[in-house]
């Protein structure tokens, strides 16, 4: 099929290299001329704007955009809106909010522009290992874009297959699913990535311990000073836990077995504390996904008021000096 | 009643104290001479050493032990086994681990002493306000030890009766309670911490959260400098949260209030972690309780590994940089 | 001072009422006519319609809301903008979530009406205990206001000065405070709310861990079954942890011993997300205050999904089977 | 190597199939003459009882214990320590607590006899696929057991190699390491059980806010009725999430979409509880760990006297009535 890509940083760059490779034609834009001009090498047309984009496709034209949620990807659904004509199809690859799916969709229906969401895992992997990809949007419209989709993904791949799914859609099998209406394929996504962090959370936790256990406050025949990169290494083989991100672990404590290079001030993006709002709203308990989120604001202070307060009232109430030097 | 009290320091002199007040007599000891001697300036009589202490004390003998729970109190407490003799009472005010307590009074009973635990809560106030005191032992010598009790106890002061109480034990009102066989007074007051720490970590949190209200990342019109001195002070009249801590936060706001002379490590003693353990063999879910001993872990260390850890998984999956300058 | 008070629930009847016995003069309207009979019983003078209202008040007319957050605040502040003339006052004393102060603040002002938002503690023992109150709005509004706040506030009462405010506003210490502009009083209240969530849970896992000590799983030497009327009570009387909440637990306790009487599904009102949101917005942690708001979404349901999800786990990678009878 | 095994349940019967497969003598004996015939029928030497095995076995003898922790390994250990001569090797495969272990070594030292603790993970599916294993000992003695450990391993297999351990110690890759010790295998096998908790938590929290998404209590729009197998099937398939702990997730969802069949009364064995004593110890923060194990013990039971105590507060301070019908 054709399409059009907007965004071409690391990820929007390697989707479009995966699409060519996999037959499809690219139009290609980024507002920076040297993206453009990697993908074009690649073999992607060179689109000039978004508007000289929107003349260089054909009917029914497809916008892939793949950019920062928010404001950029924001103004440039807009202006697509203006842009496209009725049976055109808007694609967010990005990490928008879902409820702003929600609402683009309304907007543009107005218009007769579909508008689909996909929610897009594989980071910079993506390209040699393909994405996972949570869709959401009009059924008909999806189904007409499986091309793509089945491209982008890994495919069947060597991952054993779960039995029991015999008679199902065997698009997830192959790594891509239809969840539903627009804003439900970048809610999966949202879920996803709040997961992820609780997940990575417990791993740290766990090495945390690992790594405490040669501490010398402890009784000295309970000590033990534990290889790491020997231990991240070996839960990768047979053990419950074995994950890709623990092979990621591992990979990363056989390059520096004391992360020496890593500053432990951990950034969150939107969806760890979108994911916590989805659960209040639901009134389902998140204890571990949300604590996995707050550990995250807490590694990037060195102290908190809080904690102040809390030196404070111990001296209030024991006298207990916690005073700094 | 005349008592020895071993042990002068910031608790056990303010003890003294307060009983000598209360036309108690006391025989006091310390390994300080100077902590024995400020005491003896105020009325008791001076001991030696604990066998003199022993020597000085007419029968039956009652031993207050007031020391650092852990080594101190344990090889005071073995002492006092050999000391004291059948029919004597050895008391431990400290914050000792209930299980110490129940195996220390099953080892002196065999030589006819009784042992009774008294969780002491009250803090530099004590003196002054009373002391709360949860207290596990022998009925009977419970019952006969009463007038120290009560001197100890803050008494009904001005606090309004609780309704319904009218058929029940005074004792609670008075401000002690036999909670049940030895250990059982040290476990209330372990739990009693633990609950500290929760209800301090929750003022703590929505400090944190008042004053981070005027972070210039949040959109200008909804930003709120909040005066945090007068808001704690507002909360201690007649609102739900009202308490002794928030009267203590409140003090200490009012004279420094940004806190900054307090370093914000927190220490923690053995109860906080004694109550979960406690809550772990029970079966019993205290995810407030333990968060807050964890925030004071995490308020002792400027990073961990596992936030390194964090940052290398975060790299691996997404090129995402977190890399010290 | 002249005021009109519309809805009187639980909390409006009594604010009418204590203002009444503070000498000011009431204008009061409910939807329920038995409601405003029972306000005006007491001697104040019934309005049968806001615009009624509207018309008894002289001006400046100040109207107070006390209705239910949401769309019964909503609309009757929509209806006043259009009732009231420029320079009345328009006051929220409900639990509005601060953003919606905001904006209905700036879209009054557009006719010159002033909003002003009060989050109010008190609940049921308001009318003699008083009401603490946070107050937000403009400056000389809420100083023109003052014989109001004054009236219903607890006033100096019996609780001991901090010390060190000699030189701070006094208002504080009679139980009322300006936080800001429009939204802050509700903010403040809103976080009050989401640190009693915290205290109350800290108090919760506390009484479970003294009555789960009764277990006969645990050993039986280390067992014991503790009164917890008489530690609720005893730990009001000089220990670090007494409370207002703790009275209310040492009154429940004193009545109902094992609390049989209450299901133990626990609701949340807005404050305690609201909270936890703000806490996200500004990259606060905070582990408790968001544990104690996911305990009470967990005690309303039997079993989560997610619990049968972890048997499923357990069933595959061990065999274990957690099947229902 | 011949090898005598003790325990022929589910792990032990499979441990010893996957030695006589890879070549290994097995003498085996549990208390059960059933499990003893079934691993017999397979090639193994039937054993009478523990002192007949010892007189089958050639010196140095090895005795591997796959036993319940607790008391029957204790008691299974303390035989042995009789049983065995100098120079005989004493592998503990369980479950046990390392201090145990610690404690063990030093005992059968004293009798020459070497213990090895092994924790082993794989559960079920250890036959086919292989044990990951953590071992405690001395070098030597872990050194000369290696045919015993390759055998059991998973081997390289088709996992993907790590890049930069081409100088490491090549174990860890076919699925074991000799971790330190005696203790420190069976200390790093727990920690992989607490983090396995975390995992798995945060997948429950995850499904659980998705199966939330169809709660008609929230906005008609906002809602997605989301096919949860599909989901676990895709995300198994190129996301960051994809772990074995999925694949389970995503094999039981097709099985039984609704999980109908499954209680969600989550048991923990002791290693959960273990990890968070072991962080406490450390003083390391481990948020995630511990509301993971507190969420299990929160699924066993239908209400909590805490929740009912909140419950009393809330109608205590306002009215609120909590009470079962």
């Amino acid at each position: 099929m054709q399409i059009g890509i907007i965004g071409l940083g690391r990820m929007g760059g390697n989707l479009a290299r995966r699409l060519m490779r996999g037959g499809h034609e690219v139009v290609a834009w980024d507002r920076g001329p040297a993206a453009v001009e990697a993908v074009a090498a690649d073999g992607a047309m060179a689109a000039a704007s978004i508007e000289d984009m929107a003349g260089m496709l054909a009917s029914p034209r497809i916008f892939w955009v793949m950019l920062p949620a928010g404001e950029p990807t924001e103004q440039t659904v807009a202006m697509l809106g203006m842009v496209a004509a009725s049976g055109d199809i808007v694609i967010d690859g990005g990490n928008s909010f879902y409820k702003d799916d929600i609402r683009r969709a309304r907007t543009l229906a107005t218009r007769g522009i579909d508008y689909v969401d996909v929610g897009t895992s594989g980071g910079v992997w993506g390209l040699e290992r393909g994405y996972c990809m949570m869709i959401g949007g009009r059924e008909e419209t999806v189904r007409w874009l499986d091309p793509i989709f089945a491209t982008l993904a890994p495919g069947l791949g060597a991952i054993p297959r779960t039995q029991g799914r015999e008679n199902s859609d065997d698009r997830a099998e192959r790594g891509y699913v239809h969840v539903g209406s627009a804003g439900s394929g970048h809610f999966v996504k949202m879920v996803h990535n709040g997961i992820e962090y609780g997940l990575m959370q417990a791993y740290a936790e766990g090495f945390d311990i690992l790594k405490g256990k040669a501490s010398d406050k402890l009784p000295e025949d309970e000590r033990f000073t534990i290889d790491l990169p020997e231990v991240a290494e070996v839960w990768r083989r047979g053990s419950v836990i074995s994950s890709w991100l623990l092979d990621l672990s591992a990979a990363a404590l056989a390059r520096d077995h004391t992360l020496e290079h890593y500053s432990g001030h951990v950034a969150d993006s939107g969806e760890g504390r979108w994911t916590v709002d989805a659960a209040m709203e639901e009134a389902v308990p998140a204890y571990v996904l949300s604590a996995a989120l707050f550990a995250r604001y807490r590694s990037r202070v060195e102290t908190t008021f809080g904690d102040k307060l809390l030196s404070a009232m111990r001296f209030g109430f024991g006298g207990h000096v916690e005073i700094p030097q």
